[in-house]
C-alpha cells in the first residue's frame, strides 16, 4: 500500500494509466486519503460530472493486514448529491484486496470523449484496461456473474449498475462481499453517479499471489489486535446484538423510542414496526435456510449482516440494514420484509443508496404519487429508476430533486442528502450530526444515537439540546479519524466505553507503522480530516447556513413526544469550534 | 396609493384581509417596496413554498399617474427558482389600476390549509375574497375570459395558471394588458409558484370610479413630463427601433455580434436567424393583419411590443419578445415564427417564463429527448409541462432542475435560474450581471448589452474584460432604481445618453411627491435596494462563490469569436463594492 494508481479516462488515446508513490499523501488511508486528495486536487466549482471531478477510491490504513474488521474502503469525490465533498464508506472484499495488491488509492480522473464503458482489471500482474461496451446498462448482479466467468470467483467488485451509467445522484459503488455478490455499497452522495462520468463500469480486483500486509513490529501487532478482538467480542452491542439480529436490531429500539420517521417525517413511531424488526427478520432467515449472522468481508468478527432468502428459499439479498428497511419500511408505511428486501435487492442491482431512494419514495408518497403502505407501488416506482423513465430520474436524483419536482414542503435533507432513519426530534444529537457534518445528513458521520439512545459513551438526554453539539463534535473527530482506518465504523461501539479496546486500536496502528501515536494524535488527525472537509465545502460556496435542518424539524412536533428540534442555530455553529 | 393591503390566506376561518398605512415603507414603491417588505419580512431559510413566504406586489412609484411608460409593476417573494430573493416585473395594466386602486402594495401572506382556490376581487368598494374552486387549473386565457363574464371587460386580471397552481418554479404571473388578455407575465423566479402556495388564483382590479393620481407641483410634474417623453421620442431606440421592430430587432443585432446563444450555448450564431428576426416577424404580423407596434398598457408611448396573428388571420398571442424568441427559436435551433408564437402562447396560458421554459427545453434537447431544430417536439414537451406528467414537472422546474434530472453538464444557469439571449462569452458585460445580481441570470439587472452592443451609456468592448465590472455595477444601481419607480426599463436607453431626459425623470419625481431629489439621490435608492437584496442572500446561504458563472463558460471557448468568460472571479467581487 505504498504507491497511487491514476486512471485518466480523458486521455487522447484511451484511458492512461500511472503510478507513483505516496509523496504528499504518505501516511493516510481511507477518508483522510479520499478527502486529502479531492480537497486539494478537485476546483471547488467544478461540474460533479465533468472532467474535473476526481473518483478516489482508497482502503483504510489497516486494511489488508490481518487487523479484525479492517475492511472498510473509502470512495471520495465532488458529490453530486451535495455539491459538497463526499466520503462514502463500504465493507466487502474491496478494502482488503485492493490493499494487498499495494494501493493506497486510485484515483480516477478526466472524462471519455464518448460514451465508451471500460473495465479495468488490476491483479498481481498490473493494470489492464479494456473497451467493455457489452457491460452496458448491467445490473450488479449480471455484471458480477460476467466477471466471474471472465476472471475466476475469488476476485472482488468495485462496479456500477444502470443508476451510475444514468448519472442519477443516488447512485451507488457496489462492492462485492465473501461471496462475490454485489450487496455492498459505497451508497450515499451519487458517487456511483461520478464513476459513471469517468465511463468505469467495473473495477476487478484480483489479489491471487499477494500476501497480507506485514507490520512492522509483529508481536506487538498481534498482541494489539488479540487484544481489540477481545474488547469487541466482551462488548454487548458488538458481540452480541448485532451479531444476533444485525443493524436492524434498532426497529424496536428506534420506534420505542418515537424516534422512526414514518411516513415521510411525520410521525415518531411505526404501527408495523414488530413486522420488520430486526428479531422478526433474524427469525425469518433462520427459518427460510437463510443466515441471521454473517460477515461482510474476511476478517470481521462482528458479522452484522445476514442473508435473506425469498419463500422458496433462495437467495434474495444479503441482511437489508436498519436504515433500508426502515428508508423501504417504516418511512413508506410499508410493513412487509419480503417487499423490503425486494427493494433492497433492486437498489443493490441497480446501484442506488437505499437509504436516499427510500427517502425519495417517501417524498413521492407524500406528494400522492402512491399511498404510503403500498408495497407494490413502491416497487413499481423503484422499477421506473431502472428503466430511467422521466420519473424513475426524478426519484433516482435523490428525495431533494423530487420535493422539488412534485412541489413537496417536508423533505428531509440537509445540503441535498437525505436523512436516515432516525428523527431529529426526538434524537436531537443525531440532529446536530445531520446539520453539520460536511456531509449531508448522515448518521454515520457522527452517531449520536448510540449516546443518546444506548447510552454508549455517556448519556445525554436526547429530547434536550443540552450537550448534543459537544457530543456531536466529539463523534464527529472520532468517526472521522475510524474513517480513515478501514475499520469498521462500529467499533465505536466497544471503544467508547472500553479505555484498553481503543489503546488497543492505538497500540496496533503503532505496531503496524512502526509508530508512537497516543488518543490525542489519532483525535488530531480526525480533526485534520474535517477540517480539510469543512474547507473545500467552504470554497464550493457551503456556509453556517447550510448547516442548518429544514425548517420543518424546527416548526412541527413529533409525536409521541410533541417536541421539536430545539438546538439553536448558535450551538450548531460551534461544533466545528476545534 | 398610500396603504398596505395584506391579505392572510392562513388565517383560520378563512383568508382575512387587513389595511395599514405605509409606516416604514413610506416612500417606496416597485422594486424598492417589493425587496424591503421580503428582506425584512421573509426568514431568509423559509421553505420557499411555505406559509413564511409572501408575496409582494407593488406598483411603481409613479404608476397611477400621468407620467409616460410608467406602468411596471414589481412582483416580489423568495425565489422557489433560486432560493434567494426575488423581483419580477411586468407591463401591464396591473400598476397603473392598482396604483390608482390606493394601493402601494398586496401582500399575500400564509398558507390556506387545504388546497380551496381563491378570487380576489378588488375596486372602488373595497376588497372581496370568494372560493373559487371552479377555476382550478384553468389556462389564463379561460381564466380572464371567465373573469370579464363576471366582472365586465374593463378588469384587470393578475393571475396564475396552471403552472403556478403546480407550484412549479418557473411558474409566471399574468398581467393582462389593455385588450384584457393575460400577455405580460413577472415571469421569472417562480413568483407564480408562491402565489399557487397562498392558493389565490386570480386578483381581479377595477378602477372604476378611481382618478388619476394627482402630483404635488401639477405645472413642475407636467413640464417635466413632456420633456421626458420627447426624450423618449426623439431617441433612436425608444422612439424607432422599438415601435418599429419590438424587441426582437435584437435577433439580427446580436447574432451578427456573435453573442447569440444557439443550440443550449454551444454556439454563437444560428443560422434561421433571419426567419426569425424583428424585421421578419414585423413583416409577417402585419401582413396577416396583427399590429407591429402597439403597447402593453396606458400611458406607453413607445409601443415595442405587437399582436402575432395565426395563419388564418384570427389572434394568437402578443408580440414575442426577443428574449421569447430566442429562447423558443435559436436556443432550440428553431426557425419557425408560427412555432415560436404557438409556445409563447402556451407559456403565456400555462403561466410559465418563457426564458426559463425555452432554457429547460433547450437542456432537454442537449440531454436527447428531442433533436435541436423540431418543433413539434417543442410544442410536445410544453404541452407536457400544461398536463403535468412527471416529464412536465421536471422542465417546469426549469433549467437547472432539467439538467440535473437529466445529468446535463451544460446547463446555462447563475443560482438556479436560467441565463437569457446574450452569451456572456461574447458580451462579457452582461455575463458580469448574470453573476452578480442578487436574482440569479437575469439580463434586466444591468443590461450591459446596452454598452457592449449598442454602444448606449458609453462604449465598452463586448469580448474583453476590461470595464466590465464597473460598467454592470452602475447598471445595476441604476436598474434597481428605476424598477422602483414603476417606467418600464427601456427609459434607460434614452437617460443613458441623454442628460436631459434623466433629468426630466428626476423632475417628474420631485414634481409628483414634492421632493428635491438629485441624480445622486437616485443612485443612493439604487444602491440600497441592493443591498437590502444581497442581505437578504447572504441570510439565505449566498456567497461570493455563487456569484460566478458555470465552469463551461470559462473552459470553453464559443463560436465565432472563440473566446471564454476572462472577467476574472476578483473583478466580479469588485461589483458590489460601493
Amino acid at each position: 500500500m505504498d504507491k497511487i494508481l491514476r486512471i485518466d479516462m480523458g486521455a487522447a488515446d484511451g484511458p492512461k494509466t500511472s503510478e507513483s508513490p505516496l509523496g504528499d499523501y504518505a501516511g493516510l488511508g481511507g477518508r483522510a486519503m479520499t478527502s486529502t486528495i479531492v480537497s486539494k486536487e478537485v476546483p471547488p466549482l467544478c461540474h460533479p460530472l465533468g472532467e474535473d471531478n476526481k473518483l478516489v477510491i482508497s482502503p483504510g490504513l489497516l486494511s489488508g493486514t490481518a487487523a479484525v474488521v479492517s475492511g472498510r474502503l473509502s470512495v471520495g469525490c465532488k458529490s453530486p448529491l451535495t455539491g459538497g465533498i463526499k466520503e462514502a464508506n463500504s465493507g466487502g472484499q474491496g478494502a482488503q484486496v485492493l490493499a494487498r495488491l499495494g494501493y493506497a488509492a486510485i484515483v480516477l480522473e478526466g472524462k471519455p470523449k464518448d460514451d465508451t464503458l471500460y473495465k479495468v482489471l488490476i491483479n498481481a500482474d498490473g493494470v489492464t484496461i479494456a473497451e467493455a461496451s457489452d457491460l452496458k446498462m448491467l445490473g450488479n448482479y449480471d455484471l458480477v456473474e460476467k466477471m466471474k466467468a471472465a476472471h475466476g470467483d475469488k476476485i472482488t467488485c468495485i462496479s456500477i449498475g444502470p443508476a451510475g451509467e444514468m448519472k442519477m445522484s443516488a447512485a451507488s459503488i457496489a462492492i462485492t462481499d465473501m461471496e462475490v455478490r454485489p450487496t455492498r455499497h459505497a451508497g450515499r452522495g451519487g458517487v456511483g453517479a461520478v464513476m459513471g462520468t469517468k465511463g468505469v463500469k467495473v473495477i476487478v480486483l484480483d489479489d491471487a499471489g499477494m500476501k497480507m500486509r506485514a507490520p512492522k513490529d509483529p508481536d506487538k501487532f498481534k498482541a494489539a489486535n488479540k487484544e481489540f478482538a477481545d474488547g469487541l467480542k466482551k462488548n454487548p452491542v458488538t458481540g452480541q446484538g448485532l451479531p444476533a439480529f444485525g443493524t436492524n436490531v434498532l426497529t424496536n429500539v428506534i420506534n420505542e423510542a418515537g424516534g422512526y420517521p414514518t411516513h415521510n417525517f411525520s410521525t415518531g413511531q411505526f404501527d408495523g414496526a414488530s413486522k420488520i424488526s430486526g428479531e422478526a427478520l433474524a427469525e425469518l432467515e433462520t427459518a427460510r435456510g437463510g443466515l441471521a449472522t454473517h460477515g461482510c468481508h474476511r476478517g470481521c468478527i462482528i458479522k452484522c449482516s445476514g442473508v435473506y432468502n425469498d419463500k422458496d428459499g433462495n437467495y434474495l439479498t444479503k441482511q437489508p440494514e436498519y436504515e433500508t428497511v426502515w428508508a423501504h419500511g417504516g418511512n413508506c408505511g410499508i410493513d412487509d420484509l419480503d417487499v423490503i428486501a425486494q427493494l433492497d435487492r433492486m437498489d443493490d442491482d441497480f446501484g442506488l443508496d437505499t437509504i436516499e431512494m427510500g427517502a425519495a419514495i417517501g417524498v413521492a408518497m407524500d406528494a400522492g404519487l402512491a399511498k404510503f403502505g403500498d408495497g407494490e407501488a413502491a416497487i413499481n416506482l423503484l422499477k421506473e429508476v431502472g428503466r430511467g423513465t422521466p420519473l424513475g430520474r426524478i426519484l433516482g436524483n435523490g428525495a431533494a430533486v423530487t420535493g422539488r419536482v412534485f412541489a413537496v414542503e417536508r423533505v428531509p435533507v440537509v445540503k441535498g442528502q437525505a436523512m436516515p432513519a432516525y428523527d431529529p426530534r426526538t434524537v436531537q444529537g443525531i440532529g446536530v450530526t445531520y446539520a453539520t457534518t460536511p456531509m449531508g445528513a448522515d448518521h454515520t458521520s457522527g452517531y449520536a444515537v448510540a449516546t443518546n439512545i444506548m447510552k454508549v459513551g455517556g448519556d445525554v438526554d436526547p429530547l434536550k439540546p443540552e450537550g448534543q453539539a459537544e457530543l456531536s463534535r466529539n463523534l464527529q473527530i472520532a468517526t472521522a479519524a475510524i474513517d480513515s482506518t478501514g475499520m469498521c465504523l462500529f467499533i465505536a461501539f466497544a471503544i467508547l466505553d472500553q479505555p484498553e479496546t481503543f489503546q488497543a486500536l492505538i497500540d496496533m496502528l503503532n505496531g503496524f507503522y512502526g509508530l508512537s501515536m497516543t488518543g490525542d494524535d489519532v483525535a488530531e488527525l480526525g480533526k485534520s480530516v474535517l477540517k480539510k472537509e469543512r474547507d473545500f465545502n467552504e470554497r464550493a460556496g457551503f456556509t453556517a447556513k447550510h448547516d442548518r435542518l429544514p425548517e420543518f424539524f424546527k416548526k412541527i412536533p413529533l409525536a409521541p413526544h410533541n417536541i421539536t428540534f430545539q438546538v439553536t442555530d448558535e450551538e450548531l455553529d460551534t461544533v466545528h469550534n476545534y
